[in-house]
C-alpha cells in the first residue's frame, strides 16, 4: 500500500523522481529546467517520470534563488464592481498566459488600505504592481516608487513625469458625452461626476465644462454633483436634486454604475415625469446584458487594462535584463476614446 | 545625499536597522518579530527606527522556513461576472483581515485551465484554495485532494463524504422560485437552466420539478433549456423558443445574469407581448442597481463565499496546529435559501 493509498498526502520531491528513474538530484533537477547538459531522451524519461508521480514545480523556492516570483498585484477599490472586475480579468489572464499569477487587493478608496495592500504586495516579493490608487495624497505612490518595484498606473494618474499609467482620455471623453447629450437637445445636464480628488472625476467635468464652452452655453454649477466611487450613495444625491426641484433634461454619470442607479431612481420617482437621454462611462454593457438604454464612453484603443499589462510586463522584462542600457522612460497612454451605444429601452 | 534622494532605490534590511539603532541584526530580528527575549522598550525604538527607515517585512523568506505562505488561491469560472466578483472580494476581505493575500485564478470554466491553475497554486505553496469546481470530471478533485492542502468547494458540489463544501440548497431554491411563478398563475414556465453537468444546475432543475409535483401539474420536457454558464449564449436559446413559438408566461432563470439577458432579449422581441414574471439565483441586484424587476434565490444564512472562507481558515488552523488530535470531519454546509424582490418595472 502507498503512501497515497493510505491517505498520506506528501508532496512529491526531485528525490522521489531520482529515486524512481535512477539519475542523480542534480540530473533530475537540471531535467526538470530543461537545461541543455541532460540528454533530450534522458529529459524526456525525467519528465514522464515527473508527471506519473505527480511531481508539482515549487515555485517559492526557485523564487527566492532568482528574486522572481513570478507574481504581480492588482491593487484597486472594489473588484465586486464589474468594471473593476474586467480589469482584473484582463490583467490576469494575460498575467496567466505569461505564467505569472495575480494577487488582488481592494482598497475600499481607503488610503491606509491601500498602504497596507502595497506593503503586503512588497513583502510578497511580487514582481510588478498595477494600481488604480485612491489619490487622496501623494503618500501610497511614494512609498511605491521608493521600492523600484515596477509599477503602472491604470484609470487614474498623476502628472508626474517619472510614472506609467493608462488612462481613458477623460476630458475627450466627458466632452464627447456632454456634447452628445447635448445635440439630442438637453440644456439643463445634470453632472453625477466622482469625488473630486480623482483625476478622472477632474477632467470629466473638465469636458463637460469645454462642450457646453463650444457651443457658448453656460454651466449653472447646481448641476454639477459630487458622488462618493463607492455604489448606492447616488440615490440620496439625486432625490436631493429632485427636493431642490431643480429641472434636468439629461444625465451625465461618471460611471455607467452610477449611471444605471441614477435611472433606477428616476424611474421609481413619481415625481418625475418622462424618461431623459443618460451617458456614462466604462462601457459595462458590452459584457453585462441589461434592459436598459445608455451611451457609454469607452476606449476606442482596447482594454485600458491590457495596455497597462502589456506596459507592467515590458517593465519587468527590462528591470530583469541585466544588459538593458538606461532605463526606458516612463510610458504614459492616454487612449482614445469612443461613445458606445446600447439601446433596449427603459 | 542619501541614496534614496540620488534615486538608487534599495530595500532595507534587518542590517540597516542594526546600524541606525546600535543592536545587532538578531536582537532587531527578535524585536521584529516581537520575541519576549527583547524587552519591551527596546521592541519599541527598533519598530520605530525601522518604520522611519521604511523597512517591510519579507514575507518570501518567512514562508520558506515557516511552511506557511500566507496566501490562498481563489479558483472559479470568470471573475468578471459580478456574482463571481462578489465571491472573490468576500474571501479576500476575509483574507486580508487574518494576513492573507488572495491569489485568483479564472477557469473560463474549462477544465484544462483548472488543472493548470491549480497547479500553479500548489507551486505557490497557497495554504488553501477555495474551487468553484468546472465539474466536467473528478480529475481535478482528485489533484487536489492528493496534494494535501486544505480547499473548500464553493457553490457547486459532489456527493462525496470526505470533502468540504459550501451550497445553497439549490433543490430548495429552485422549488420556491417555481412555487413563486406558479402563485403568480404561470403556468409555462420557461426553465433557462445552467449546464447540466454542473450539480448547482441538477440541483435547482430537481426543485423545479419538485414544486411542480406537490401542486400535481406536469412538466412539459420543451420548456427545459440548457444554457452554457458564460454569459451572452441566452440570446440564442430564447430565439429558438421564440422561433419554435413555444408559448411561456413565466421564466426561471439559473442565474440573474441570465434572467437579466433573457428580460433584454424579451424586451428586444417585437414577437412577444407582454411582461412576464422572470426569476433568477444570486441575488446579484443587493449590490447592482438595475431598473428592473427581478425575483433571485439567495442564502438565508450569509454569503456562502464568507461561509467558505470561514470553513478554509478552520482547516487551515487545524493543520498547523501540530497538538491538534484527529483530523476535524469534513465540513459541508448547505445553506437556507430564501426569495429577494426587487422591483423596479421593466
Amino acid at each position: 500500500m502507498t503512501r497515497q493509498q493510505q491517505g498520506i498526502h506528501r508532496k512529491v520531491t526531485l528525490r522521489d523522481i531520482a529515486r524512481a528513474t535512477g539519475f542523480s538530484i542534480n540530473t533530475v533537477s537540471h531535467a526538470l529546467k530543461d537545461k541543455s547538459d541532460i540528454s533530450a531522451a534522458t529529459r524526456v524519461l525525467i519528465r514522464q517520470s515527473a508527471e506519473d508521480l505527480g511531481y508539482i514545480a515549487d515555485s517559492v523556492a526557485g523564487s527566492l534563488r532568482s528574486g522572481v516570483s513570478s507574481t504581480i498585484a492588482v491593487i484597486l477599490g472594489d473588484m465586486s464592481n464589474p468594471h473593476f472586475g474586467q480589469w482584473v480579468r484582463e490583467i490576469e489572464t494575460a498575467a496567466f498566459q505569461k505564467g505569472y499569477s495575480t494577487i488582488i487587493i481592494s482598497t475600499d478608496e481607503d488610503e491606509e488600505v491601500e498602504c497596507a495592500g502595497i506593503k503586503t504586495a512588497i513583502g510578497k516579493r511580487v514582481d510588478g504592481i498595477i494600481l488604480c490608487p485612491t489619490q487622496y495624497s501623494m503618500n501610497n505612490l511614494d512609498l511605491l516608487k521608493s521600492t523600484g518595484i515596477p509599477f503602472v498606473l491604470l484609470g487614474r494618474r498623476w502628472e508626474d513625469p517619472a510614472i506609467n499609467y493608462v488612462v481613458p482620455d477623460d476630458i475627450q471623453g466627458g466632452s464627447i458625452a456632454a456634447n452628445y447629450l447635448l445635440d439630442q437637445g438637453c440644456r439643463h445636464i445634470l453632472m453625477l461626476n466622482g469625488p473630486s480628488h480623482i483625476s478622472s472625476a477632474c477632467e470629466r467635468l473638465e469636458g463637460y465644462y469645454q462642450a457646453h464652452k463650444e457651443k457658448g452655453l453656460a454651466v449653472d454649477p447646481r448641476y454639477i454633483r459630487h458622488i462618493g466611487i463607492k455604489s448606492a450613495q447616488c440615490r440620496n444625491v439625486l432625490e436631493q436634486v429632485l427636493d431642490e426641484k431643480l429641472p434636468f433634461d439629461g444625465v451625465l454619470a461618471f460611471s455607467d454604475l452610477l449611471a444605471l442607479e441614477a435611472i433606477t431612481v428616476l424611474q421609481d420617482s413619481h415625481r418625475f415625469n418622462g424618461r431623459i437621454p443618460v451617458a456614462g462611462f466604462d462601457n459595462i454593457l458590452e459584457d453585462l446584458i441589461l434592459p436598459v438604454s445608455l451611451v457609454s464612453v469607452t476606449s476606442d484603443e482596447g482594454s485600458a487594462a491590457s495596455h497597462a499589462a502589456d506596459i507592467l510586463f515590458s517593465l519587468m522584462a527590462n528591470k530583469s535584463n541585466e544588459n538593458a542600457a538606461p532605463p526606458i522612460s516612463p510610458t504614459q497612454k492616454v487612449l482614445r476614446v469612443r461613445l458606445a451605444q446600447h439601446a433596449h429601452s427603459w
